[in-house]
């Protein structure tokens, strides 16, 4: 929704912006080589080996000196699934305490079914009418619950207060800066089928921009099976 | 709301736990004194000066080696806000991906209105009748909510697409560990009169575990103001 | 060299002792299990299960609520490897700057040479001539420099400057906090064939109370071939 | 030691050269004001008011939005100081596990006693003569340490083993990569009076940096008494 092209829509209403980035497969490489006093200022052929080494086998720390912030949107239980990630990311978000919400609220196009037994569900879309209706429901209770919340406003009510009627649906917005390795992680969880459509959307998002700044860390990570280092 | 001593009633339908810790003023001390090569099996009376220059001085780590842990049943904006503690923090929360979310809600006793400019704010009681329709609200919503979710769920929706309706104010339960450097600057931050007077509630109930476990800590770290090291 | 029970000789002078632990299975279990809102107050068969399954499929915060801590005496060498590991460790360690060192050192008894080509290094022992010259070396440069050391201290040097002399060899102590997570990575890593011979000593002295106090998340680890979740 | 401008001579033989950075006031001040949904492109004047109120009242999460990463040449005795810095701090390092060590060592121009009492000492140089054969002592064992080390080496013992004799005095070398808000932590614990006289050397090096890189930042935080938010 953005001319930017460092900003990519996700998902109907939210983005995924690379707020600016300091990221290199050539600081891998020479994290690892400060081990033999052997830095350069070059990758050079044989050093995508070494980065697919680092990678399988999980020597993590040399994929630590890089740098990513972005800026999100995205609702807020997506925004509750990314936050459990705590090392090496760094978050600052949109307070409902401090400032008036705004009404925007998450419809999801991808309404859809549980099949299968626990542990090893997959998904399947729903009928057209439960689709239609389920996204009836979802926007109306936002509506609703918006309106409830402008109405607990103008009775001068605090808004840390009136905000606690908002859905999980609602959209807020927050800078997170990782680095390459906690960046891993993240995909690795969460670009995954096990992961929930609408936080893989982000992660997806995200990884895109680890292979365009880390191209042999992100292939390494790919011949990894995805596993983070 | 339950006969273990352990467990401590927070807000209307929620508590904290103490599930188990290992703690001790012995163990600051004993982390302190190493750095002399002198540990000893028993708090001397002039260990207590030392705790209080540790904390006064910021020197931090020696307040690493000890472990708290709790099952917390909070509304979920308030588990928001203490989610965002990352460092020495661990958390697992209910999922409303894998389970069917139960229909508990928080509605607010002290409905409260904002005053004062911005950057100083207070808070004072709402009149009378301001507070039984803002209660209004925030049940109904919250009952409006819960009533779709169900018939979402009743069509067939998954479970993780259903609960996107459901508020703010909705209990879930989670485990925390934490340390007692990590749960003071839980405390500094949070039993604080800038906190939300809801996560206010956890954090003093938290804090009064910390003054039964290790009284001299808690003891210094009032005399510091409540500033963490 | 101690009759308490928990304090394990490692090395020639060394040990690792539990100073004290927080630790079980059923923590595990009940935070994988809260996820679905039920927990349980004593392990059941199919949880062995529940563990291995998180172990495999890398679900790594369940292992993070629970607590070991450690007091360890170990050449400066091995701690300078042990002290590499960050996330959810705690160290202190006997400071040279502040009190006087004592005249303890390592001298290996298991004196190496390094056999095949870089990347892919076997050790051998040396023949027993090079051994006992090595022996002596290594004696002989800690005597020399502890002669230096307290030369310099009689002279009024300070001891945080006459300490640089000191070898590598050098026995220091330190309390070590960490939750099984984190004492798994550890032990992942440093109980390994990769593993510097020395530091892999007091891994499997750290792993064998791992085993001791939460048997069944020991056998997950060591059926995902000691890979860390 | 070299013309490049980023690297900074650090005491006799040591340096600390900037590798890299991504930080600025600007991105401190948007994660704060990301919570009232109001970022902007460019510092404007009430900024630097907002940063020395987040400094103050310690709201640290807005400085972590940023990223240095430095090469350092340092002995070991400052590294392991610098290395218990762990929280937003990632390290990489010369092994003397694979490869050969070079003799370079540290000797103190600064030679210094310890007078005042304990817990309030203060430094003052030794006499003339005193320092001379001071140095001489920290130099002969670092030769003599050495040349053990080149003889075991010849022998065929392990680089593993033989670098066991090496002095706390060598040199050696590593990246960090830091955060702001890490990078003020590190400053405010060791570009200090109570920090070792090597260590504050290097403190004060990276301080210049994040006083060039973000100026209304580190104005900030010396306003605050350089205590880290």
């Amino acid at each position: 929704m953005s001319d930017d092209p460092t900003t990519v829509p996700v998902l109907d209403g939210g983005f995924l912006a690379l707020d600016g980035a300091f990221a290199s497969d050539l600081a891998v490489v020479n994290a690892a080589r400060v081990s033999f006093n052997s830095t350069s200022s070059a990758m050079e052929e044989r050093d995508e080996g070494l980065i697919r080494y680092l990678m399988r086998d999980r020597h993590g720390s040399p994929f630590e000196h890089g740098y990513f912030r972005f800026l999100v949107k995205a609702p807020i239980f997506v925004v509750r699934e990314h936050h459990r990630h705590r090392a090496g990311h760094s978050y600052n978000e949109w307070s409902g305490r401090y400032s008036r919400i705004e009404a925007e609220f998450y419809v999801p196009d991808y309404v859809r079914t549980q099949v299968g037994k626990p542990g090893a569900y997959t998904f399947e879309s729903v009928a057209p009418d439960v689709r239609e209706s389920a996204r009836a429901e979802i926007a109306g209770q936002a509506e609703s619950a918006f309106a409830a919340y402008e109405r607990m406003l103008e009775q001068g009510v605090a808004k840390e207060v009136a905000r606690t009627v908002l859905p999980l649906s609602m959209f807020t917005k927050y800078f997170w800066s990782c680095n390459p390795r906690s960046l891993m992680h993240f995909c690795s969880l969460r670009n995954s089928e096990h992961a929930q459509f609408e936080i893989r959307q982000y992660a997806e998002a995200a990884e895109a921009f680890l292979a365009q700044l880390m191209p042999s860390t992100h292939a390494a990570f790919l011949a990894n099976g995805r596993s983070a280092p």
